[in-house]
């Protein structure tokens, strides 16, 4: 179905096998990052590459190739399937003979490498969100594979027929489950700061990138559980679908303000673009 | 070198390979439990095979087999291997063919038992401590394979020389990193109380169990790092040390108190013990 790699090998996905020496297993001892791509070539490469590299350093796991071997690898990954748009998952666990919290010195580290068919979702998608408790640790900065909140409030928004779940911390909006969120006000746009509460997400620095670009202007700050029902328009950025609009959040139709120019569709036309021009 | 369980095989823990498909690879998306025992026998283990259950049903994973035949299975790998006293980890993952955050309803699961010889530490060593900031996760209570923070808290425990790390979230002391944590002062032991901030650690219950019987008061109570510091002894107990006495905290050595009946020594004592009648 999809040729894959783990450790110098190459085989379907389906026949990939990791040995319990590899760290993921028993503690989600690794990091990974993810990227979409077409004709041969990765979106935003060189900045999901620098983050990939960044997160294997602050858990000192180590690489044992170069940002340019790993650039090279992730084509040739690309090239052994025929997929015309793709969404491409790499992740570097810690590898270590027996199962102890405190890893040794001489712990090694394995590559896995996936790629599967993608296509960017219709822009006209309007996303549903719900909004939950955000529990989780303050790491969300470091892309790592300790993603059971995530796991478990993805399930809950698919259950309640939603696209999203937005994280709630002491009454503020920190991001979503598996993707950074905005709300535009007064044609502002509004995010929560990078630090341990959020990842710094690829798709919501261009996202900026844009706006300083457009001449949009935007706001690293906190904002309300309550600013975020009262936006005028919401956007909800990741990799795998770079930037769509929420209309409804808990059941609530989000009011589309006043505003003639829309800030978001802007920025999503802008972005769009910028991946066809990959 | 032992022999390990993986759904319906028995083979070298070595030879053990996982695939794609278990969700342990890309999210740490399951639980697991661990006991130690002797002769066949399992130390606590309707304790320990309940907790296994009741965090499987917190996740929602599906097992496939009772509770009865999962003690028939621990003690078929005990018996494969020819250990005297050993560990035993057993842990359940959520399977399903593609990574997606969201796992859909026919999910399945898988089953992994492992065994290692084991031995308890020496009653009179004692453990020297760190303290770090708890970032983990409020979902402490139930026993998962998301334990990056308790990983990276070992790890800096160890470089400093030290044997566990003392988790503080908001100036208290929560539990360590993979223990939990008692102070004793004037003769009665504080331990913070069960809740989404700590493991309901199953050393941890025994040793109340055996408060009430020696009839030495306890409260479980939050307490702060001072009052950590200036605690009369210091107790860690988790399932393969059983009870241990800690005197040392950041380099700081911990006054022994005028008591002339050390808590902490009746304590260890039952509870080696209750392990030695197993």
């Amino acid at each position: 179905m999809s040729i894959a790699y783990y450790n110098g090998n190459f085989c379907d996905f389906s026949n990939v096998r990791i040995p319990l020496s590899d760290r993921c297993v028993f503690f989600g001892d690794g990091v990974y990052d993810a990227a979409i791509g077409k004709n041969g070539a990765v979106y935003l490469e060189k900045e999901h590459i620098d983050r990939f590299f960044e997160n294997a350093e602050r858990l000192k796991i180590k690489l044992s190739l170069s940002k340019a071997e790993l650039s090279q690898l992730l084509k040739e990954v690309i090239k052994k399937n025929s997929f015309e748009e793709y969404f491409l998952y790499f992740q570097l666990t810690r590898t270590l003979g027996e199962r102890l919290h405190a890893y040794t010195e001489d712990s090694g580290s394995s590559l896995l490498i996936t790629v599967k068919p993608h296509k960017l979702p219709p822009h006209e998608k309007k996303l549903k969100l719900i909004t939950t408790e955000d529990i989780r640790y303050r790491m969300c900065n470091v892309k790592t594979l300790n993603l059971l909140p995530a796991v478990l409030a993805s399930k809950n928004a698919e259950e309640r027929g939603c696209d999203e779940a937005v994280f709630i911390k002491d009454g503020f909006v920190t991001e979503c489950a598996h993707s950074n969120i905005f709300a535009v006000k007064d044609g502002v746009l509004y995010t929560h700061p990078n630090g341990p509460l959020i990842l710094p997400g690829i798709t919501r620095k261009r996202v900026l990138f844009f706006c300083d670009r457009l001449g949009i202007e935007y706001k690293e700050k906190e904002f309300t559980k309550e600013q975020l029902f009262t936006a005028d328009e919401i956007l909800v950025t990741s990799t795998t679908k770079l930037c769509l609009k929420a209309d409804e959040i808990d059941g609530v139709k989000i009011s589309k303000g006043n505003a003639k120019f829309s800030v978001s569709d802007a920025i999503m036309q802008a972005l769009r673009e910028d991946f066809l021009q990959l």
